[in-house]
């Protein structure tokens, strides 16, 4: 099975309270990428840089089955950059800087390679652009899973709402879910955002894990429990990832291989978090990932006989 | 197994984003009674009461099994009253009458039909007094849980620290975990409170669920996605009543049945949060609490082959 990933690559200057670093390789599809190629490949990949995007990092990339045809390279331009600093509890951030560069000239396009494809992953992108995507498309993928964000919500209401229409699942935080439904309760929420289009809604709450809703039923994956959440840049992207990728590797998207993808999906992002940038997800192999996996399933497993 | 439970009976008021009760039973022994005594008869309480304190209230708990020799009642003094006001996330919530009453004279004395108990659930009160029922008891229980807040770290730190040395279980909530440990990271405040006494902590994060800790263990159970949590007063003593509950019940206090009386625990408290005080723990009988449980299982269950 092949995955279709559209998003960011870009730049990244993060502050946390245990560190700063002043650039370093970011952006949604960067961490998509990092994630999912474990599971399936190729990741295909679609996105726009500038000049100044290091082309070790895409060798990086093409290394671990990720296709790149679809990324397009302005040449007068510099890549998008965002820079922000974590407040002390590590669950909010200040965005400093937000420089668009090639991201404001941003027109996906699908190389005639990527076709067919069964799985796609729409990053957190301008609800139009995310749309065309799903059009150009000629044969509609299996699952089409989509990420947003506050913003969208407060300038493309209208758009996001006819996207909403065209996926299959909706991947957002719980802050997100509450402005897009007017509702604080999460589970009333997630049964409105049900009738909007997607079958299928992962709400993130960061450290305290994410629910995956289907019709009236419910799954809960916790995040691990870590000594130092160092770095929580791209967790949602990385957990997107490799929810994604599991799907992809697998082609089963029943309600309980789901289950599994977001217990997949949380354990690459308590990779991520574990050191600046995508810096943890290019050094983690199959034992690690496998052994987190199992910690996982340690952290909620119980025996209980109703009697 | 028998258990003794001391902590407060009282009067509450109660106004939450979905309405106001200017007078409900409460306090910490109150809610851990009804939820232990769904599993273990006799639950031996030890409290303090004023002459107001309703005899049908008595009476329903003694129907339960709850006995209340250890009950004291001062005929001159008015029951302890607490008044409080939750916030719109029902997260947070502002104290805005606290009537000592009785609870000024407090100083639990275990009549001679409770000593033998194997199990001791030391609901929130202050340190010294937590000591002194520890030491009145002639046999030492077998597993002695205890309950603290913050207020006690800023005024009697000391005797909290004391307390620590002689129970087997800390129960507390995320935010004193930080208070008394200086440590942000749960994992590392776990770590340092489990070298001050306790072999056993858990950190209630409630509508974000609890922490089991033991040696380098850790279990995680969540709470359950509720459309609405009406009143979540009480709820963390529910918890401790439901956890306790089961353990005086099995007599086993494993890792392994402690992830079952956490569950227990998150069940019972599921229950609390649906109407105002403890209404809701009256109303349920064990198949209502089977279901609860069943529906924990198929929140986190999830089978994984790694291959």
């Amino acid at each position: 099975m092949s995955l279709i990933t559209v998003g960011t690559m870009a730049f990244d200057a993060i502050e946390t309270p245990f560190g700063k670093i002043d650039k370093i390789v970011g952006g949604s599809a960067i961490y998509v990428a990092y994630a999912a190629s474990n599971f399936v490949k190729p990741v295909q990949q679609i996105s726009i840089v500038g000049y100044d995007f290091p082309e070790e990092e895409m060798e990086e990339l093409r290394k671990r089955g990720v296709h790149l045809d679809g990324v397009e390279i302005i040449k007068d331009k510099k890549s998008f950059f965002w820079s922000g600093r974590y407040h002390e509890d590590m669950n909010s951030r200040d965005t400093l800087i937000t420089d668009l560069n090639v991201l404001a000239d941003f027109d996906p396009k699908i190389p005639d390679s990527y076709q067919g494809a069964e799985f796609l992953m729409l990053g957190n992108l301008m609800p139009k652009l995310q749309l065309n995507v799903i059009q150009e498309l000629k044969k509609r993928p299996k699952f089409i899973v989509m990420d947003t964000m506050n913003f969208w919500m407060e300038t493309a209401m209208h758009d996001l709402k006819i996207v909403l229409k065209y996926i299959d699942m909706l991947m957002l935080n719980d802050a997100e879910a509450r402005q897009l439904t007017g509702q604080y309760s999460l589970v009333k929420a997630a049964k409105i955002i049900l009738t909007l289009g997607p079958k299928f809604l992962i709400i993130k709450k960061g450290e305290h894990g994410a629910l995956l809703f289907h019709n009236d039923e419910v799954f809960f994956a916790p995040a691990l429990p870590l000594e130092d959440v160092f770095d929580p840049t791209g967790a949602g992207d990385t957990f997107a990832g490799g929810f994604i990728g599991h799907l992809a590797k697998t082609g089963d998207i029943s309600f309980e291989n789901m289950k599994r993808a977001i217990i997949v999906g949380s354990a690459m992002a308590s990779f991520c978090v574990e050191k600046f940038g995508p810096t943890r997800l290019k050094e983690i192999n199959k034992d690690d990932i496998d052994r987190r996996i199992q910690q996982f399933k340690d952290l909620v497993s119980f025996e209980f006989e109703l009697v």
